[in-house]
């Protein structure tokens, strides 16, 4: 996945010599709270925020190029870089957008920290049973009603806690991967789970396949 | 993992009569575009954004009480829910930052939007051998090399690639979590490779024993 498929491409730019008071209704109307500048070529110059304007009214500057940051001092990534780039930049900077350009330096789009928590708290939003059902198709041989099987036997066996095939069915259909590995404790504690699960439901295949 | 968890418990506020240049100062002082508006015993009565303070400028509003969002207006999130809870909302209401209460409506602290990127990209950031690792610890009986094997072997049927054990160790300790995910194509099919590497392994695992 690349940046292009995370940007925004509906954001607005202002240009250098626009006043700030065209800049701030501009960014109140569309609830934005940075703002790319802009050359007439659409090329990133600069940048500004709300908490620029805000100071820049204090002070009784007139126009964006009196309170923008240049293009050197802010951060921007290139539209066919890997979107981790964005999610890191965006993690380590601690900024709530992000400019996205072309191969010309001209502005194309826009990565706001938002729309990355979208794209990441999918991968959470997905229900385990999927990933079971997977499993379920791939692992030809073996059944759902054999998996929730080893799947309870698993779970007793590291919770110490009574649970059924059934109970264990109707959790994954209720819990996403997200609650799923808070729960287990991390990436690699839901994977030992997940492999003991599978290890065992295996055996079982190639002991029945013996019989 | 609970809201708590995630949230900054460095924040600031303002009062609802506090003049707004005072707020602008504090907000760009601290470099926030959002701050909760807090009662005298420290609950949440509202919420200013730097595009509040701009419009109050503009309109020549004198205090915060003139420009602020009241409670009713915003989302908050409590301390104890699950930190989903917050990350859902952050993405649906496209917000920068949410206040955190506690039982008593006081504000407590703040869930910010690149806190949560740093909080899910943690999950990306993983290298994809440390979850090989755990596995192998987990598969007694089966040595790194084996599961190395099985992968490239599983990896080349998968591609219709060639790619040794050897590269295919060199690529995990290079590729993480949220690289494999996409290189794969989503979870499910991420899950569905590593169940085919699981059910290799382990069946050269029996194999073994029986002889």
């Amino acid at each position: 996945m690349n940046v292009k498929e995370i940007m925004d491409t509906e954001f607005i730019a202002v240009s250098a010599n626009m006043t700030i008071i065209e800049a701030s209704i501009k960014m109140e109307a569309h609830k934005r709270f940075t703002t790319p500048v802009l050359d007439n070529r659409k090329r990133l110059i600069g940048w500004i925020t709300s908490l620029d304007v805000t100071r820049g009214f204090r002070e009784n500057h007139k126009i964006v190029s009196d309170i923008m940051h240049s293009k050197n001092d802010i951060v921007h990534v290139y539209e066919n870089e890997p979107a981790r780039i964005a999610v890191l930049a965006a993690s380590k900077h601690k900024v709530v957008s992000i400019p996205v350009l072309d191969s010309e330096d001209k502005v194309v789009g826009e990565v706001r920290t938002f729309d990355i928590v979208e794209t990441l708290s999918k991968l959470y939003e997905i229900k385990v049973y999927k990933i079971f059902e997977a499993v379920v198709n791939e692992l030809k041989g073996v059944t759902w009603e054999e998996l929730m099987e080893a799947s309870a036997i698993i779970t007793r066996r590291e919770t110490g806690k009574p649970v059924t095939a059934k109970e264990y069915e109707q959790r994954i259909k209720k819990s996403t991967f997200g609650e799923a590995i808070w729960a287990t404790g991390g990436l690699e504690k839901f994977f030992v789970g997940f492999i003991a699960i599978g290890e065992l439901v295996i055996a079982r295949k190639v002991a029945k396949a013996r019989k």
